[in-house]
């Protein structure tokens, strides 16, 4: 690393405990474990909580999900432990991961766990955070923006709007042993006008046919949102029929939403708008339609 | 304000701004406005965009629930429009807010709106960003961390936990006309194993006493999360059947959950352990009683 490079990195780490310190924020300390959520991808979105423990950690056990711009905040010195778990490729098991937390930090490292976007949505969080507990660990929770959340707002998509829903359910679309999640479908399809599905790639046709033999219109809006919030963002917008063939297709990480919110995107793209030029419809849900036309 | 004081705020953006630099991060223009989510409370919590945003705005347009700690960041002759909106209290509709946004924008200002939690998250994001659209003002959206999920992850609460569930549902409290909102409970409660109400105090007795219709246990593990992640957090254990007349009694802003999730902070609450010293149980859901036994 050139000396240019490393005087940027520390002038970085010295900003960021500068605004630590005038927030009176709690520091990262020797034999702890901050378990810490990165959001979506775009490095903005990071917590200052996740950036004062990125400067200070000694040791960063990160996932694969995690956008690697935020460890160029980190010390030259920091150890970087990939920890990442990604469907199909070797990887540490979810034991090996919280033992060798739990060694960092009886070592007394200062020890960062960073795992994309919110460490307790469909995370493993508080089994990491459990592992830690039956050890006698010290530790910290920092919240991330999840991508259900977040990464559809860069596609868009809001999660709740007034006129659309008064509910929203989050289910994860991997269940035990590689199946289908083992949920009541019939419920969720009546009772949630909007439904967001993690990691649901391979069982998505399997999912909107349930929820289609629960009454959902075949034709409801659907979109697979695919790295959500980085440069490489893609959006597909298609139907609960036509779901399950484009999410196979689809890029990943994916986020599935199925509702109505999908067609605000025609209005709050706002990211297409500012990347693409693209043409914002301030009446996307054309509720106005009748007055315009009279 | 003393020299001190605007040294140390003028050292804090530029701190700031290092960062986004390194980082190539957007910056708010003049004539632009960002919508951003400013999370449950705890400034710690507030994203790297965030930061920026307050640390270049012109004008800021402030919810009542936004942590006033984060406005120290601004420059002193940034103008500081209290939005608010709180039940029962006058504040401004939300036309009005829209429009002053619109105005600011006009007039050539940097203008950041900024809400508690996340703007798409029953924060009515969506219809100030419509608003913008209509009145062809360029904007970005910024994700904050909802309370839903950072706000119980401060009461070791996790939303998600593969042991006990595998979808969530988000529901706002409020519906239409000062009514509890106008949702297919039956279906949520057989569909969701957890159920998070969002401004649901004054309606809670009459939600629980539906989810109790629909079959959920009266005893079932229930919480309700105040001013979460704050210094003044409380949190309240109770059970389905008690949680209406619980939350008559707790303090605002709150968020209530219903589900097995509420066990798991006997074992996961950290802020608990760090500020009152609590033990916590490696074993909260208690599945390894029987091997413990034996």
């Amino acid at each position: 690393m050139s000396n240019s490079v490393l005087a940027l990195g520390s002038h970085n780490r010295a900003a960021i405990r500068h605004l630590a310190e005038s927030l009176s924020l709690p520091r990262l300390e020797a034999g702890w474990v901050w378990l810490a959520g990165a959001g979506p991808g775009d490095p903005g979105l990071v917590a200052l909580h996740t950036l004062t423990a990125i400067a200070d950690a000694d040791v960063i056990f990160v996932d694969a999900l995690v956008n690697r711009a935020l460890l160029t905040l980190a010390r030259p010195d920091t150890e970087i432990a990939d920890s990442g778990k990604r469907g199909g490729k070797p990887s540490p098991s979810q034991d090996t991961i919280s033992r060798r937390l739990v060694l960092a930090a009886r070592r007394g490292k200062k020890v960062l766990r960073l795992k994309g976007g919110d460490p307790f949505v469909f995370g493993r969080g508080g089994e990491e955070a459990l592992a830690l507990v039956r050890a006698g660990i010290p530790f910290r929770v920092v919240p991330g923006v999840t991508a259900g959340i977040g990464g559809l707002a860069y596609a868009g998509i809001p999660v709740t709007h007034r006129d659309v829903n008064q509910a929203v359910t989050f289910v994860t679309g991997s269940g035990t042993n590689g199946r289908a999640p083992d949920v009541d479908w019939d419920a969720i399809a009546k009772g949630s006008p909007t439904i967001l599905l993690y990691m649901a790639r391979r069982h998505a046709a399997e999912i909107a046919a349930k929820l289609i033999a629960a009454g959902r219109d075949p034709n409801e809006p659907a979109a697979i949102v695919s790295s959500a919030s980085l440069d490489q963002q893609t959006t597909v917008v298609t139907t609960l029929s036509q779901l399950g063939q484009n999410a196979a297709e689809a890029d990943t990480p994916a986020i599935l939403v199925i509702g109505e919110n999908v067609r605000l995107a025609e209005g709050l793209d706002w990211l297409g708008a500012i990347t693409k030029g693209r043409v914002l419809d301030p009446d996307p849900l054309k509720r106005n339609r009748l007055s315009d036309a009279g």
